[in-house]
């Protein structure tokens, strides 16, 4: 299997019936690389819940073959799952944008966190935190950040400009900031306390979750029904919303923090990305055609 | 203490001060009696989210006494926590609504769930669970009940005009239904499965719990993701929607079952109520001017 979701490029070839891209032209391509283009989900642009959205690497093909990803020197996509990339706007740092990029900015949007005068935490100062945020920052809401690292103070306030950094794992400062909150991007993939989180929130709040535990987590009801808060997962974006993504990105220059390689490095990647060693993102230079930082 | 939270009576006297009522008008009082009355929820008619709201009974005063229930042939309640009983009304049946109304109308306003077309679940034939079924259904949409007890289908099919019933113990008939609910009020006390509930919910669709289970409940989060899935909580409702309610429910005859009981009953009523046999809530005829049915 070649995996690889977060993919940019440049057009080499195009087919006789293709009509949005040409030769020389700068593209991504995401998380999904095909659907079935008439449920309800995709005719509202929301490819991303249709049942049969194909996944970009180990996904199936009508004809039972399997789909690779982008850790290649060429792709072939569909032109319909092919997002157009913003003139200037830099590939390398850009390219997770296309999952994480587009796994943030939709919920924060569908969920109405981006509001100017909302205070929004993020918790979970990662891959995806730090992307949602710079988003949230340019939607201009107030963003506090919550992590169980001391050393990400820093980045999250002087790098990123969050207005205040929280230790979700020591209780008085959690207490301290209860009921203070208008929304959560919860990004954090580990299980942890979903009660700890509902707190933070103000009555009517809203907790959404695009991290991906693997087991259940707890929810103690109540912390739900006494402030009449929500939770609400999210999973990408579809491919319209996804192009809204990476324009708004590119006009606001929101990108990825990201440390570009040479494929191969690709073994000493993993080893690293198994013990947390990057912040936050690698990026494969494939073709060798980018200049690593 | 004197509990009791879903009262109804006749006013006999009244305060200087008092403009919204006389002597001889119905009234109906619920869960809370007071609030701060200047707060953000205050302010916004959502005086059940006001920290400083004050319970009917066994809340406490600003003298530090404790408030008393309706179990009694006397109350005294302010003005602005007290409803006005519409005309021919039913003020037996219809005496469950000032808790068990506003619990199940104030949600299905709220999260939209009040739109003809859709279809919605209730989750749970009790004493919310019911008047619930009767609501969605002056609302205009399908209804599908679940319950784990066989013997509610027939009351809830041809009593209540349910479109449909799930043993929702049943692997099977929850598979069938897979994804075909826009949303589902779920009324349930006890620890159930959320993922069986989420599964049963088309993408976006809302998942609104009002019961209360002691445990936490597990939440499998892809559950939420997967279909951009949401749960909110509600609890009760403020005064004048508590009002829109009560108006609602005597224009379109939503009363509630219930078995009225004289007050020396209580003790039987106690032992029934413990193991589950009653359809659905005692009232208690205080001042004994009802005729029991």
């Amino acid at each position: 299997m070649i995996p690889g979701h977060e993919i940019v490029g440049v057009v080499t070839e195009v087919g006789s019936k293709v009509h949005k891209f040409k030769v020389g032209d700068n593209v991504g391509v995401g998380v999904i690389v095909d659907a079935c283009r008439k449920c309800d989900q995709c005719v509202n642009d929301l490819e991303n819940y249709c049942p049969e959205r194909i996944d970009t690497y180990n996904g199936v093909l009508p004809d039972g073959s399997l789909t690779y990803g982008g850790y290649s020197d060429i792709m072939v996509a569909d032109e319909e799952f092919v997002i157009r990339w913003p003139d200037n706007f830099p590939m390398d740092k850009g390219a997770p944008l296309v999952c994480a990029g587009i796994t943030t900015y939709s919920p924060l949007r569908y969920y109405g966190l981006d509001k100017p005068g909302l205070h929004v935490g993020v918790a979970g100062l990662g891959g995806l935190g730090h992307v949602a945020v710079k988003f949230l920052k340019a939607f201009g809401t107030k963003v506090t950040v919550l992590d169980i690292s001391p050393d990400k103070k820093s980045y999250a306030i002087d790098t990123l400009g969050a207005d205040g950094f929280i230790l979700s794992n020591r209780p008085a400062e959690m207490e301290a900031a209860a009921g203070t909150l208008d929304g959560i991007l919860d990004c954090v993939s580990v299980v942890h306390s979903l009660q700890g989180l509902l707190d933070l929130l103000k009555p009517h709040g809203k907790l959404v979750v695009v991290g991906l535990p693997e087991k259940p987590l707890e929810l103690p009801i109540f912390s739900l029904t006494l402030g009449r808060k929500m939770m609400g997962g999210s999973m990408i974006g579809g491919l319209k919303e996804t192009q809204e993504m990476i324009d708004f990105a590119a006009k606001h220059n929101i990108l990825p923090e990201v440390e570009v390689i040479s494929m191969d490095y690709i073994n000493t990647a993993m080893k690293r990305l198994a013990r947390g060693d990057v912040k936050f993102r690698f990026v494969i230079d494939v073709g060798k055609t980018l200049k690593a930082d």
